[in-house]
């Protein structure tokens, strides 16, 4: 799975030392994550694609006993057999496992029993790291990846759980959570600009040498690639309230055949969270039901909506490659730097952003997972790696869409330019949006 | 809905005072159902038809508070007017209601909170009870009575609950259960004998002096019978073991059409709980995962299993009518007279009970509701009261079979020979069983 | 199955050859059913309950050679093997079968090959006839009625593909059928009277002298019955009209639980095969698509919505045994003398009706099915015969409700007073309305 | 949608007549397919996704009523106006449409009214024909090819109905029909090579001076390739038989999760239309149930089955581009120069096939389609044409799968090396198979 930096390096202590001082931070964000919420918060399902907080607690502690621990030793006893069998999510290579619609009917274990199953690993990792070979902090660091990865679907999962509820729970207080980008009285989205990328035969993939990533985002590969423009920024919340008002839902003209079958048969009408209650729009956050944010970046689009805004609006979605292209843009660096929440377990969606000119990509990372129009392949050449850890992402490269760039609830040391994120093109339950790309004629 | 006894008594403030105590009693009796489980067990749905222990203390409170406490002051200012909402049932009169395979999704309001409910409500009423008018207390009388059919549900629901988990947990330690009825080492169940009842035209029904009764257990009224003979004894495990074991679940010609089509759609291939493990069988049970009790009474069947081992016996299922028409068997009143769990909150299931003799009937009441052959139904003349109490019985009676008797899960209390309990026939995860029953030629 | 009247008769070649004339008689009435009919309208099935009119006329041609011929000689050589299993209904015993949903995917045989097998199987038949012994005639005479049967399904099942195409073909040219019951400019409905019957314990089911009947019809038995009134008359589509037009299908007081489900899920705002076009009110029937025929009996209802009418209307439905005893009332014997269409294989539907006065019932037989409030259960002492034919009626009691007195498309010759009729209750594709009933206080 | 080559053409007289001649053409050969079948075999639709071949019949025709005709005319008279509900396939500007699963339920019109319509329409074309203007030609073309997409349809939606037939019916005599590549007794596929290509910018796409394509295979484009390797002929039903043999439907390592998944509920354990019966293998076809043709191209795959069959042979699936690139290797061209049936209606399915030597590709054009890795996109700058016809490539752009080359069912004249067929990746009753890629290391 990992194709690791480190592999011509001299210092293997050091690299045990700072991998376990960020498995630790990693592990306490994700405690954090959990803190607000009741036993029973972290209990429920609300429906198959999501999973109980407490069910992500105990799955990313197994990854590590699963791949880390228990191949370490020989006669390693696990802390609790059973939960070879629960916290299993899709290893067909490492045996039978829970159903996954059924993951919020385990009552049992306790979240007291899988906080002290987290700790109880943790401790025996800690243990391990120091004395760890180079081959086995590789798969250390992939769990790392993994549970960040986790974090950002609590949330996600979460506010799906209790948006299910008429009582619209909140996760955090409102008032405790910055205005979402452009929301403040004073503050509005920027206008949008269009940036222009000439043909070429570019590179894109992950380069070893820039430290982890996960197998899908190699190996680093040539494509072709003709001249495209993107637009400035992500579209926003406002825009899609005009293509609701409009009837964007209601033309087939602008949908994809299969996506106008779902909106029908599920009866979409507005974005997944959208409410309108007498003329005024409102939306179900992690801080409860609050005014429509009309000036942020739009979320919780399945890629069929992305699609269809960007049809009805004259314009396409960015293929994957031509997003990772321009992310190289010189302004695209600027954002990433901006402080996210998760290191800390504070919640911080959807930052206000300077807009550095209006001829720059801004809003490229940590604002909304992008989509894109390229479907979930592997790049040429991708092998995944041998063994279960092989399961991880290659075979799910069918029937999905590439996201890319990270969302306001994606660990900011999880952003890369070529991460590739994806979901099954009528998944609306992530913080992705879109941003607009046209060709040049 | 109740047709009380009480309408002539000359003493309404004893009748008060008896009710306030009974309600006290029977509230505290579901509290401590409870008592044993953690908000997680609490919150937990495993299947539509089955509701989380937490609903069941919400919505028999919210009974209380919709029936009696909102209806006796104008300006009555509920608890939370969201719970309004949240923990109807069915009642299309009292409005909208949270849909109902999404009961197990209500992390809020927390158990505590629902707790708190409770505490608010009781105090209301036991203010309410001591001046309340005899209508009134007819509402309160029937609040009790569904609190109790609610607290077997809690058992049968939770069972359903824990079944689903592959660590087959525990309600109670299984030591502290007594055996069931002739598990006991040196006990066995009691020979199967036939009573006979002669022909004639009898009178089934409530008869109101007799106090308290469901809507659907009146009006009294006449039914001719053909002669007919009763088993001595309910079906026991061990009995439909054999059935298992000689291909009753594979013969088509033992089945109703519709069941047959059920059991091969489902994958039935025994009883619901039963497993077999290295050639045992095992049953799961609130007190885990027990040895197969083969000398108790069979439980967990659907009508279907019920009515196709009764034919493959070369027998077959009682009428209601003779059901209730035999219950008057002198013998049939010793057995309810033993103690039975939930008027103290702690579980007895499946009591060891005196067989009275060959001739006469056992194990009528307490044991297992017996699914009879008779489809629920109005009795002629049957009226549902008015408003929205009539909605209690009524609009059920379709697609539903009777059973009766009991069971060692029903507070003994709530148990009568009148008493019509129902359900679909494919429904299993009650405490469902079967007696035999034959035509005299 | 058949219990025949004929056990002591002494002549048996005079029956042999009334039997082998009806035989012929019946046979021919199917083929004239048929004749309007291309060979693509004999194939379609527009539901898995309905089958296509290929099928009905194999199917009730392989019951002779299945039940009659193949058991006659050890030696015989079937038709074509594969019959047996392609047509096939139901039983269990026979062996496997062709899938339900599946049988108008049936092109091969073709409908020129199903008419010679009809061929074929009637001269073996008419060969056998003249020699079989009693019990042979016995089973003849059952597949005599069971074709009657089929008759009627063949038309209730074209109706319900001609209504899936938005052609509205019609089966017969509308000039042809006489204008149903009242329907003619200077006919109405007769107003609706009560007729009273009294308390007493009665005899119902079939007298074996009375010559044929199913099965399910006996034995003969007492049963208590309460004094009650039934309509002089059956429901009217224009009393239907203003259930529709005052909200009925809206209001959930007057459904059933489950019925009202069932609306929900499916849609129904009004009967099957009501359109309204323009304010005007039309339905699809045998002639094609015709105004609403409001004085004529209602028809196509589910047991759900008869139910909800004659809640609605304050009134409920008959027990079956309430019908039966009431249908010795002798203004309805009458009623039946009325010429029906089927024994001359030409479509008269709904005949116009003599009412016979306002104290007597009439539409007793022959016009509508009516719904009763029984569910479909074995009389006491009921035994199905031995074998395969044994799964005629038995296995299908339970979930089905029970309806009385024949419509206007069954073969008068195979209306009696004591038929049960049976169907699930959400089914609408039948001749089916209700005639109401009333407890006497 | 046509993006035709005879835009510089001088004389537009001499492209009408020979339009005219190849639109008869083709409208022949349709009827031809359908000629050897029954008005009921003509009827029959066994899935959603498959239709009659009556249907096909009528929407052929009614695409050149519809797009030519009726434009053409300001007062054109359709000659049935319920025709244009029921034959529209899934064309929203042109209005609501026919329930695509209820096709088959159409006995009206008419099998003879359908031809009597094709009759009509052929009619009203050759007047039109001689005289229309290059647009409408344009339009016409494109009819002709949309007609040969559905002679396949015809091929395959017939054969999957004859094969839920127990008849395992036959569409011609088995004699008739020459024996599959390499099944004769002396013949055997030949050894499988590599062959090898280099790295580069290639151009792919439609070059309009060619003649005709679908507008999805236009623009011509450039792409970049790494070096890749093809297999000189496609897999053999025999390799497939390795597959199934060795266990690959049972290992989820070889498959894709979704395709797993598929095949777990659809319980998959060998291609469609194979069957094992004593030990033999056997596979259902247009020439009824023949034993296995191990040395010709495996059929009927899904790109699920495919992917797993690459996966588990070490290799993978080419993308569109790659097979595209490679289709201009010389040896490509000689296969397509052999004939094919649907010119002269005779069916001959999977021709022998000369193999021209070890180093180049056979088997590229006309035997069967083969799936790629390349999910179906739009080519950069791809744009669908205004109006209703706009919807039928773009629309699409979603969840499918592309496949290249042609089947044996597949019209000669239809296949071109720019060709691009799509289908779900679970679609298995196309003539779909595959060839091998790999990486050069």
């Amino acid at each position: 799975m990992s194709r690791t930096a480190f592999t011509s390096r001299t210092d293997e202590v050091s690299r045990a030392t700072s991998l376990g001082s960020r498995f630790a931070d990693v592990r306490r964000a994700t405690l954090a994550i959990a803190a607000p919420l009741s036993a029973e918060d972290c209990l429920v399902q609300s429906m198959p694609d999501a999973s109980p907080i407490k069910w992500h607690l105990a799955h990313t502690t197994w990854f590590f006993e699963t791949f880390v621990l228990a191949r370490e030793s020989g006669d390693y006893r696990p802390f609790n057999p059973d939960f070879t069998f629960l916290f299993n999510s899709y290893y067909e290579a490492v045996g039978p496992r829970h159903e996954r619609p059924r993951r919020g009917l385990l009552t049992r274990p306790s979240l007291d029993e899988v906080r002290a199953y987290r700790e109880t690993i943790d401790r025996r990792m800690a243990d391990l790291i120091a004395r760890a070979p180079d081959a086995v902090l590789d798969v250390i660091e992939l769990g790392v990846h993994h549970e960040q990865q986790h974090q950002e679907l609590m949330f996600t999962d979460l506010l799906h759980a209790f948006a299910t509820s008429p009582l619209r729970p909140s996760y955090t207080p409102v008032a405790s959570i910055p205005p979402p980008s452009g929301t403040a009285a004073t503050a509005s989205a920027a206008p949008l600009a269009w940036v222009r990328f000439p043909e070429g035969v570019h590179e894109i993939g992950h380069v070893p040498e820039n430290g982890f990533s996960f197998d899908n985002e190699m190996p680093r590969h040539k494509t072709y690639l003709a001249p495209f423009e993107l637009a400035s920024r992500a579209v926003t919340k406002g825009e899609l309230l005009a293509f609701v008002l409009q009837g964007g839902y209601d033309d087939p003209d602008a949908w994809l055949s299969d996506g106008f079958a779902v909106r029908t048969r599920e009866g979409w009408s507005a974005p997944l969270y959208w409410e309108k209650k007498d003329d005024r729009w409102f939306e179900m956050t992690l801080g409860g039901l609050v005014p429509l944010a009309t000036e942020a970046p739009a979320t919780n689009l399945s890629f069929y909506e992305a699609w269809a805004f960007a049809r009805w609006s004259g314009a396409r979605l960015p293929t994957e490659a031509e997003w990772e292209v321009a992310s190289v843009d010189p302004s695209c660096g600027a954002s990433i730097a901006d402080g996210n929440f998760v290191e800390s377990g504070a919640l911080r969606p959807l930052r206000a952003r300077p807009t550095t000119g209006a001829r720059s990509l801004t809003q490229m990372f940590g604002d909304v997972w992008e989509w894109t129009s390229s479907s979930y392949a592997p790049y040429p050449g991708f092998t995944p790696v041998a063994g279960a850890l092989g399961e991880y992402n290659g075979k799910f490269m069918c029937n999905q869409m590439v996201l890319r760039g990270g969302s306001c609830l994606t660990p900011q040391s999880h952003i890369r330019a070529t991460y590739r994120n994806f979901f099954h093109p009528d998944a609306r339950w992530q913080m992705s949006g879109l941003r607009l790309a046209r060709d040049v004629r």
